[in-house]
């Protein structure tokens, strides 16, 4: 397929790559500033541009990979120079009304993204949303060139899966991080935990989550929980340590915070 | 070297593995039923034994991986039927001074540990404690005939470590849970955050948790925070909208919350 991509970012550098791996053509990679979509067009040999109405007319797909807040007023521009295509944002938590044009649809590879670190679409999951049934065949048929899991997902949907990817990646990340800032106040190198989190990972991998979880909260082990809390208040450290009490009553409770 | 082992748990399963692996002695292995005594010794051709005073004598030292609230009873009882002996429990969060004999020692293999799956002890940080210098040079060289990855710690460290174990392992896991819940609520599969999962945490062996984070809390993106925390309370999920509010300020402030 004729891909036309805009945005040269973290998430627009890893799909450049993998779409030119599974063969289509990317004749141009636009970017606000010519410099970084030189960046990325030398590494996917497209032509780097700066000026939307510079783009080619007959794409099959315009993809949107800007920041969140300014897709609409891209896919504005891009109508208006070209009436009639299909444009697509690529954004977990915005609706596919922000896609001001005829033809509207959403392609959301769910991943954490960086420029350094190319990574290997095969396993990414990618929705899909649409307006029109063809678009969203052919948005799905293009997904399914760089990707083994690809969806149909509406937008109420793709938000509580994004919901769930915070979760899962930054607060996860961010347990990670506050380890990692109680013990190098004691002296202690953070990479001593990484064969447990790989392992807590790993395990993840074979069985759900709920399956998987052990220590001091799931055992109901008062005495260890409340040691913990009593060294993260002897060191001051009282916010972590009403987040610990939050964590450990959820992992005793959930599911019983029932929907209403 | 000569090694006894009490217990027959997770731990105990795995670290029997390892040692016999490393081509220790391990002449019997000790449980308070015999049937799980049976169990584990039939694997490393050891023999079972539910009766603590028809332990061997001579052993180099005696490994006490029992529940944390049972290693006092335990060890007393050793201590009292073979005098002069070393004596090491295996607990994160357990004092030393839990062990009652003349010879006390801590074998901390730091991971989370299951009977099915039997972990390579090589990447797995030992961290070892001794009242005396030669106890604790003699638990240096057996833990460093396993792991590759061995520390002495003092008991208010190793208390630290395991609280950010916790973190790391624990609530890690429970942020999976969470996820979870809210896609199964949803019919969305789990399984599709599985490639996500495991790249935030391969991120964690090439950069620090800290540089690594992502998301709409780092960036201080309040239209996405806002728009999932109505999501959940739209649910009447309360409870995990207050830990998204917690941990989306911690991300936020982590290191601010200074110690006194």
């Amino acid at each position: 397929m004729n891909v036309v991509l805009i945005g040269a970012g973290n998430l627009a550098t890893n799909l450049a790559h993998a779409l030119v791996k599974a063969r289509h053509s990317i004749p141009v990679v636009y970017s606000r500033t010519m410099q970084s979509a030189k960046m990325l067009a030398e590494k996917v040999s497209a032509t780097p541009v700066d000026d939307i109405s510079l783009l080619p007319a007959n794409a099959d797909v315009y993809i949107v990979a800007v920041k969140d807040d300014v897709i609409t007023e891209v896919t504005e521009i891009i109508a208006a120079c070209f009436p009639g295509v299909l444009i697509a944002h690529t954004a977990g938590t915005v609706s596919i009304d922000a896609v001001k044009a005829d033809r509207r649809g959403v392609f959301y590879p769910m991943q954490t993204f960086s420029k350094q670190r190319i990574v290997d679409f095969r396993n990414i999951p990618v929705f899909i949303e649409a307006d029109h049934k063809d678009d969203e065949e052919l948005m799905m048929e293009l997904a399914r060139s760089i990707s083994g899991s690809v969806m149909s997902l509406d937008g109420e949907r793709r938000k509580v899966l994004h919901l769930a990817a915070v979760f899962c990646c930054n607060f996860a990340n961010h347990c990670s991080a506050i380890a990692e800032y109680i013990l190098n106040q004691n002296g202690i190198p953070f990479n001593v935990m990484l064969p447990l989190i790989n392992e807590t990972t790993q395990k993840l991998n074979h069985c759900s989550p709920r399956q998987a979880q052990t220590g001091p909260a799931i055992r109901h082990d008062r005495n260890v929980i409340s040691n913990h809390i009593m060294v993260l208040r002897e060191n001051g450290l009282h916010q972590l340590a009403d987040i610990y009490k939050a964590m450990t009553e959820s992992i005793q409770n959930l599911g019983m915070d029932s929907p209403d």
